[in-house]
């Protein structure tokens, strides 16, 4: 699509990881207009804030907002609690139950700031980079969820009341599985270097959680290198002795 | 009722105004533990949270958690935003648009906070004191509203998707004329003396504004005195010269 073809305005929900910056690049292909929000919720991964910075200046977004929301201490799970300890690689078999991950109300939370913030600007969709395959145990990465909290939209808001037209939800990855996820950012030109995937925190992806095995997966079963774990490796190579 | 009936926990949405003063006298009558949530979000009223906590003492509630939220900057209205002038008392004749003092997605936003911290603390109800007949105007303040946001609750958790049952939103106070509120508090025991219901952020009641002339209306047409009213009414006979 060219540029001259691109209008409106959209806002989305960029935490840093691949998932989000593949709906950016699709956002940023539709919209002339894309404003960013990010959410730090007293999760542990914070280097997922700094790759949501370098995605924004990377797509050039004239408007990201980095929100510090005081809820770690109010909603309980294994993401946002330090004393809780982080699964490995639940994904292994598919969860009967909602996964220690979940955290309670996170999309809900997130899409309803991005509402009032949308209903702001005037913007037409909010897109968020849920999955309803890899996160198939969560109940708010459900389609009927996003199709639940769209309807409310449509009476919550002010467009919905006065103009009878509602903002959209828009997950365009919501049916992909990781390697079709891979291989749509490859086509849009997503700078994978750039994001962010692992649960733990530390410097380098701890290539052990739930979210490493989906992305090292992903990239594996796409045929596509991953940048970022070709950089690990290479540095890893330049400090171990021969 | 006496205290062996009540049981089970509530949140509520605690904005230190009448009406979430009246809506936690009823929930504390019904639940055995009930924990408020107060959230700041740049609006003017910061007197409010004053006022909400001292509500929390006098009901010698266990957790009140006080909230900032950064979203001053990101939602745009009148309450929210300190270069936009406050419409003065628009409750004179009904609105036939949204007043300017409406929050976009207000109770969306803290709904769904309320909803993560329910989630997390195993509690079965939500109470806020939304009134669709003085907020005629605001979209989410409309029965419809609350009852797709319960629908959504119930997709959106863990109790929903597990147990099959929601989390219920309470809004006890939606069907009432203020002055139903007053009796209905008074008839609880509602310290009006600890609510605070101006939206202009003075040391006294502006006396003015939207909040101020329905309180004021409220209260005379149930034929009860206002002690807030009553005791500003001495401060200034104190300091006024005869």
């Amino acid at each position: 699509m060219t540029d001259s073809k691109r209008k409106g305005t959209a806002v989305i929900l960029l935490s840093g990881g691949m998932d989000s910056a593949t709906a950016l690049a699709v956002a940023h292909r539709h919209f002339r207009r894309v404003d960013c929000l990010t959410m730090a919720y007293g999760q542990r991964h914070l280097r997922e804030l700094q790759s949501a910075r370098r995605l924004a200046r990377h797509y050039r977004i004239a408007h990201h907002h980095v929100l510090e929301l005081p809820l770690g201490q109010l909603l309980r799970s294994a993401l946002t609690d330090v004393r809780r300890p982080l699964p490995r690689a639940q994904t292994e078999r598919k969860p009967a139950r909602i996964p220690a991950t979940y955290v309670p109300a996170r999309n809900t939370i997130l899409l309803s700031i991005a509402l009032g913030y949308a209903e702001s600007i005037g913007a037409a969709s909010i897109f968020i980079g849920a999955n309803a395959i890899d996160y198939s145990g969560y109940p708010d990465c459900r389609p009927k969820y996003f199709r639940a909290f769209e309807r409310l939209a449509g009476l919550a808001t002010r467009a919905g009341v006065e103009r009878g037209h509602s903002i959209r939800i828009e997950a365009p990855l919501l049916h992909l599985s990781k390697a079709d996820i891979v291989r749509l950012g490859e086509r849009l030109h997503v700078p994978w270097e750039l994001t962010w995937s692992c649960y733990a925190g530390g410097r380098t992806p701890c290539g052990r959680c739930d979210s490493c095995v989906l992305r090292a997966r992903g990239f594996a079963e796409a045929g596509i290198p991953d940048p970022l774990s070709k950089r690990d490796h290479i540095r890893s190579r330049r400090v171990t002795p021969r």
